[in-house]
């Protein structure tokens, strides 16, 4: 849930992780609202995650992944973290 | 920095997690003194992540994978999720 501060994000990960979600959810051809009810995560939150906005918890990585159909490591390697 | 409530963490994801930095951190030699002074986290929030007793954010996850020389993705691959 933790909003970031201004250069909390130094290297781009949030960005990275959010840009490697919206790719896989588009893939899938779902809506973020589609993503968003199937992790069980508020839509505006899912928004700012994908946008990397937002320093997302382990658990709801863990939550998007499985929504996702696909592994965290998974999604974590597509942003070469 | 999110406490868990019970039952949130109900595949264990985050003690799995919690393990994986463990097992790397003692391959290393490291103390978890010294891993939380790398990666800039507070001892006691470091402890309580590696007995899964907290929901840790990305970029925690990110520093502490570099505290430990390797990729976030890593840690989850250790972790099997």
């Amino acid at each position: 849930m933790a909003r970031i501060s201004a250069g909390l994000d130094k290297d781009g990960a949030l960005v990275n992780l959010g840009v490697a979600i919206r790719a896989r959810r588009k893939a899938l051809h779902l809506s973020q609202e589609a993503l968003s009810d199937a992790a069980e995560i508020d839509r505006s939150h899912m928004g700012k995650i994908e946008r990397g906005e937002r320093n997302v918890t382990f658990l709801n990585i863990v939550k998007i992944a499985s929504a996702l159909g696909c592994k965290a490591s998974e999604l974590l390697v597509d942003s070469n973290l």
